[in-house]
């Protein structure tokens, strides 16, 4: 798997921040992710899943907030985390017709593990959040099922996080390239502690000839720019603890790092953050008063910088990680990592 | 069918609006209402659906707003109306566990009629809002299935609206009443032409003892009081002309007419309202500039009137025509008619 | 000073709360409220201070969240209460074209109290919330100074409220009856602790013949209804300790109150709320962390309660306290005071 | 006045479009610009109209959108913008203690045009924003006075339009460089008529260091980066027709342009977007009905890409107008024309 960083892309500006071990969103302590890929006669497609912690999600919320830069996009359960702030399943990542298969997998799986789901407590708020890989993949088959859900459950991991075609991002382009999954991670040092804030994404977004490296090149495709009918999901993850208000605030920066990139968060493109911290977990059977920690607010362009950073890298490490691929109709999508061999300094 | 006005509990104001001939959803024109009702076995759900208009929803889309009042839910569509301004399938109401199967037959029926959607135009927004009928059905049991979405739809017809303890509202509860689906409407004359707006409720919703009649009654259900995990879907339909802006603040207004009942929005209850309108429909493929109407800001006091009267009563006709039934735990949710007779004036 | 208890016009609901000891926002402990009223040669207006507490409110900020029920409102100070979740100077209330000297007013007091504001420290958002009520008082004079500003903020006190016409309620109209300034309050027992939440109100909102008591009345002013151009600011306060997230959502509450009175948040009627808590300050130089207590969002029904019954109850407070008044176009604004003991039951 | 392009600062991509005559928001026809500039006895501050038409703004209301990017300013009206989606004054810019003034002059200036403003009729929405140009004017003067916005707006006019430190630009800083006014435009090409978006911008943002020129280059002032007390206002104007949630969609995008120039919408900066059309405008006395022209929302990447674009440029050109200069604590602000002119390829 190539990087961003391996091939030269990346730059750093003189108030960078430094990336994590594995510069992924598994640095997070806790984090984990999985991937299962489908890819044979005619499908190109799969699911991704990141997990916030290994406990019962159910059980033991995470504190999460959800932007939507750009609403045209079918992901599903983010207008509960917007007014109770938590996360209370897997994230998982699809196709955007693959969605209602993971719903019902993220349900049975909490009922399995939660016999009072929907009896004796209340229901459970599946996240599952899609791009349209119908350029690779022919979407109409509805190909994802809920074992293949199951499976990228199963398979999540700590550690080095495999990138580029695989998962969800398995028949996703980008800027004219191929896209896919892609991660990065940034190390923020505060009052003494360290913290990790990581992201994760589906980059399936961008019209050739708008991509822009951190050097200010272009990278150009060579085909011809089309309307975009992509989608970009940025899962964030931190171990740094903010309230409810300082992680809306720390999501919304996402949307900066796609910027920098050329992208303008364009119309037919679903553009959607999900953030979490895993400071200050909610019990779904908690306390009457409970404390949350929060960062002086003075303190928060620290995250905010660290949120752009590492979606800008994590895009580009997606477009590095994935090889070139023809689509259904022929046009060819080359790997980006490709075009800076090519092009070297 | 029982109505709350045969039954004397709907109260005319001084500024009142006139509803129209059935007193429902269905007097906007074309807008169409099917049921499908699942009840042996445990089972008390079904899938209710109302159709803006007879032709291809997708082809031809409705202008739309979403209002989400209190976000504890779990409804599929809402992010991408609120970014487009645009319905393009009909609206699936359901319990929170079919959500993911009435998902799957919107997408299916959609590419069945345009088999380019995902491959030469953009993927589809399907549309399904939710309440947790779990008090009175066995919500674990996953029992609607697409082929049951299908029916609902097929069921779909204009006049008349079934209502109570059918479709969706099979298995809901109110205020510690019987819930279900409910209707009404109001007519509207502005500058020589006549309007309708309708509501049509999925009403779920509401503690025992909180509801209040327009007359300052309290209907009592001698239940013992619990906390809510319930939910309310309004669909707010007009052949008023609105703009974007317009049609939002038009369906923020539902929240007040569920205000009047005495609710106030409690924490575990999903409460949600789609509004469209039926006048300047926007094609899938559109010319470069489209002519939007508009009505003059200062006259929107009275469609803001209309939605609160008919959200109002829609939920009353709701609580009217359910009769009685014992939920799964053995606890009795009373039919508000059966009140509204022992406690006639 | 009459109160809607004194009149027989409170209704109590089978879940009802109970008030605090003065029924009034000062009921949570530090609130102070104070008037300035202008009275002569057509004017009748004025200026009303809220303060959250005792100490220096740039110093030591209180937690705060804004709710835009309906936006046609020229309020300032807003937009960064929703961001930072902070309120940083009193509140102060006044009529539409008071608002620059209020502001100014604020500026000047917070600068000599802390000269390195806009120097070594950051500048300081001033808190004004505005009602049009140009229908008795004649707004154009541009009547309030900086000077009426200090002298409303030196007035500030703890207890009993004055309510009715005085301060920046001398000249508002509501529901066709005379209206102005009113409170109320409600205790809440959560884990072995008793909280208080405290509603005050500038009520200029509301068409004739809307008004609906909580035995469902309807209180006829007599005169032709016409369009709106009111207003509503609703003030909350509590010692309740409550997240970023958790008082937005409390706040929201505020609509339900305005609407259980037959209000529909009138398109011509700037309705906002503020709301505070006292709990968890936030010191201006704060540490790099910071513990803020969250009630189990489980609990949170109560003070949602609250803030209904609150506001609703302050409104008609507001209305009995004022007597009646003839406007300056010779229409005459009644008092609900008046009507009530004419329509004693 | 020096360039941005005249100093080799601005790089076309494949997708750029072209600039309007001017290159700045005058580019649109009917769009006025003037500026009043304070400076003398440590007073380095100012007030920039931005007239959207010739006529009386209050009669005939332009339609606008605004998008706060993030909340920590005082700007004054965007409330009511947001909610009726118009404006009905001028747009004044000053900072952030000015505008308490420049509100009384908007409001003396309607009444004098409107003498039944407050009293047959509604009362006005004053639009005015700031930043805090405190480092290097004394803004504890509070020496902006209504004279001075009447003053700015008496000199508005069409065609070239001043930029860096004039009018409320005085003051500001951006990056470590001197900031200011700066403008752009960019023209479309839609169904065979011509198009043009204009921006004009307050830049007072940016920390020292995290400038990137499109060309990938990052301009070092050469002072010790600190954190943010500044702020950016954008103003759109374009005069395509664009509907009420179309012009929010595409304001929203000024967002990316500011952070394609390296921002992160830091904590302490008030990023605030006001968008507006010249087309089909809102007489304050309509027809019942009135027609609104939209653009086929699969042609709005055009103006995304024309506000992305604009905003980038226009900021670039406020930092290559202003001359270097010293601040209240002797802490340089260079010129970023000068940087160029050391630093050229």
């Amino acid at each position: 798997m190539t990087t961003a960083r391996q091939l030269g892309l990346w730059a750093e500006g003189k108030n960078s921040l430094p990336s994590g071990e594995h510069n992924a969103i598994t640095d997070v302590p806790g984090v984990r992710v999985g991937h299962q890929t489908l890819s044979d006669g005619g499908l190109a497609t799969g699911v991704t899943a990141v997990i916030p912690h290994a406990g019962d999600l159910f059980r033991q919320k995470v504190r999460a907030a959800v932007e939507v830069i750009n609403g045209f996009g079918k992901s599903v359960g983010l207008v509960q985390i917007a007014e109770l702030g938590t996360i209370e399943t897997p994230i998982l990542l699809t196709n955007t017709f693959g969605v209602a298969a993971c719903t019902e997998a993220l349900i049975r799986r909490a009922i399995a593990d939660n016999p009072a789901i929907g009896r004796e407590t209340s229901t459970v708020n599946a996240v599952v959040c899609e791009c349209n890989d119908g350029t690779i993949n022919d979407i109409q088959a509805l190909a994802v099922s809920p074992e293949d859900a199951f499976a990228a459950l199963a398979a999540a991991a700590s550690g080095r996080v495999e990138q580029g075609s695989v998962g969800a991002g398995r028949g996703m382009t980008a800027f004219g390239f191929k896209g896919g999954i892609g991660s990065a991670s940034r190390r923020m040092h505060i009052a003494d502690r360290d913290f990790t804030l990581g992201a994760l994404v589906l980059a399936n977004f961008g019209r050739a000839g708008d991509l822009v490296l951190p050097d200010g090149r272009r990278p150009d495709p060579g085909s011809v720019s089309h309307s975009e009918r992509g989608s970009v999901i940025v899962v964030l993850a931190t171990d740094l603890p903010l309230g409810d208000r300082q992680l809306q605030r720390v999501a919304r920066r996402a949307g900066a790092g796609l910027a920098r990139l050329g992208a303008f968060w364009g119309h037919g493109s679903g553009d959607i953050v999900l953030g979490f911290t895993t400071a200050d977990q909610i019990a779904h059977d908690a306390p009457a008063f409970q404390s949350m920690t929060c960062i002086d607010e003075n303190l928060i362009d620290l995250p905010f910088r660290a949120a752009v950073e590492a979606t800008q890298e994590a895009v580009l490490n997606a477009l590095c990680a994935a090889p070139g691929e023809t689509g259904r109709t022929g046009k060819h999508y080359p790997s980006l990592a490709d075009w800076a061999e090519e092009n070297a300094l």
